[in-house]
């Protein structure tokens, strides 16, 4: 039995979305053990009417809220009995279970699972991985997208050799292509990071680095996975879901201010649906933490119903093919220098 | 009259473009006066049978050409009778000649811009600012996408009060909304950097500060001038581009994928021809390096004819507007900061 607990509030559609997503996984996965926490009351009102295995379904209470704006320290000493920090809690103290799914708070999740879960040996910084669909029908993912700002050329290499083990263990991916988000293709581009940062990929066994990416190329599928510094991957990601959606609300707009356009656009409505599903980001599940003891995915703010079940599914399938074990492996060769950063702190 | 020097190669569509781009605006503006450097022959045949006021256009020989490639410091010291060193070299010599249009390369352009040309009183680091269309109809600078990636929080404050000066100036835009790119718009967001200069921009009077922006919204209208580092910038208009470009592309490909969707899309022809045009950055010339003694712009390396004519535009619309005395003015305060640092060297 896999079990993986699921955070019902936080989110736009919390806690509706996060109850109907959990049971929709619930019906897909038979050895799927779902712990759902958040005020007991709302929950099994949310659950009324629904038919699931209830001998694969426990609510824990947890009567807080965490709010978008509140202050990651405070909600780790103040918001014990938060939906979020109780799944956090559970995720510390039960061994048996494997993840959890959040769509609360970014920053208050990643601090309370680096404190409170813990790192995999060898990790040095746990780091966000999000998926995107590629324009001819892949997928690529970008690490990190946030949760480092602040990085060394080492940390690159980490999140090159962790993506790398994700995209091929849980989307069967096979050798990707690992390439390194730069202002240009060349060698000598970027700065000091990106400069040292390419000659230590270069150098990285495990993976498959195929050079210097510029960001215009994100959704070409030329790559597989983007490793960057959480604040241009956080630019990398947002502006091309952004620019995206502002293309496709122009065209809605566009569309319906002539009669003509409407009507082309009728002819057009099979396409334009599997466009609009191509581009609706619920489809790809959530954010991966990578390089956490256990597994944690953020799920966005305003995921809906398929967006929740995505994303426990995520977090299913990395406990299933192993990838903590995985990642360990890969990481022993880093745990002297991280003995050496710490004594010589 | 204002002078302007055009160097006609190192594009895509290089000297054909750029020799066609400048006859357009030499019939436009009647008090430009264009000089055009490359190969002598190659452009006399370029103009060949254009009608345009000769005695407003003048060629200066230069038989060498700079590659996309080459190295900037190589460039400067060993590329002198190329047309882009040649260009920069009468904007150092000739006090007359108010700026230069290139499309070559980026690098040898910034670096040869800030060693031969020099920056206007007070500017610490000169800075790209390419204009982008928003969804609304309007446009939004950003600056700097790709000059400099190391930088400090006062460097975004001059980043910010020079753009604003160019969108006030030269595309009347009234008050121009100021934002800092970064990871989330609280004010306590992002790094070091970011934090320290969220507080620097709060205090500068002489821009419309709003606050920080998420890279998702850089086309919804509902800023003006984005300051951000040279190297997320970069990240940030190209992974924009990119994702419109690629999305139009699937579009393309999907509707001749299907009949019905041809006939459809033949009905909206019209809507899709005026969004090819809106996305086409082409139309919206090309990126200003501000704070330049004298105006410098690079234009897309696949420039057309159009780009070149509104590259030129751009310069001379600088020029016309006296942006250089304006930054200057508003830097004045930064003087002693800078000598200052020169001291502590």
């Amino acid at each position: 039995m896999i079990k993986i607990v699921v955070d019902c509030f936080g989110g736009d559609h919390s806690p509706e979305a996060n109850v109907a997503g959990s049971v929709n996984a619930l019906s897909r996965f038979d050895d799927l053990y779902l712990i759902l926490t958040g005020d007991e009351e709302t929950i099994k009102k949310c659950l009324e009417g629904k038919e699931y295995d209830k001998s694969r379904l426990e609510i824990v209470h947890a009567p807080e809220v965490v709010g978008v704006d509140e202050k990651p320290t405070d909600v780790i000493r103040l918001k014990k009995e938060s939906s979020m920090m109780k799944a956090i809690k559970l995720l510390r103290t039960e061994d048996d279970i494997a993840g959890m799914v959040s769509v609360g708070s970014t920053g208050a999740l990643v601090s309370a699972a680096m404190l409170r879960v813990g790192r995999l040996k060898g990790v040095m910084r746990p780091a966000f991985c999000p998926i995107l669909p590629t324009m001819n029908g892949g997928i690529v993912g970008v690490c990190d997208s946030g949760a480092n700002v602040d990085i060394t050329p080492l940390h690159l290499v980490q999140f090159a050799i962790m993506a790398s083990l994700y995209l091929e263990n849980v989307y069967n991916v096979q050798k990707p292509r690992v390439a390194l988000l730069n202002i240009g293709v060349e060698e000598e581009k970027g700065d000091e990071l990106r400069k040292k940062a390419f000659r230590l990929l270069k150098e990285t066994k495990e993976i498959n680095f195929v050079g210097n990416m510029e960001s215009r190329d994100l959704l070409s599928g030329k790559y597989d996975v983007v490793v960057c510094d959480g604040f241009s991957g956080n630019v990398l990601v947002k502006s091309t879901e952004g620019a995206c959606l502002e293309m496709l609300k122009k065209l809605k707009k566009d569309i319906s201010s002539r009669l003509i356009n409407k009507i082309g656009a009728l002819l057009m409505l099979k396409m334009f649906k599997e466009e609009k599903a191509f581009m609706n980001y619920q489809n790809y599940g959530g954010s991966v933490l990578l390089g956490t003891s256990k597994v944690v995915i953020k799920g966005h703010g305003s995921s809906k119903e398929v967006a929740i079940e995505k994303c426990i599914e995520q977090a299913y399938k990395m406990e299933l093919s192993e990838m903590s074990p995985k990642i360990e492996s890969c990481m022993e060769q880093f745990e002297d220098i991280i003995i050496e950063d710490l004594i010589t702190k």
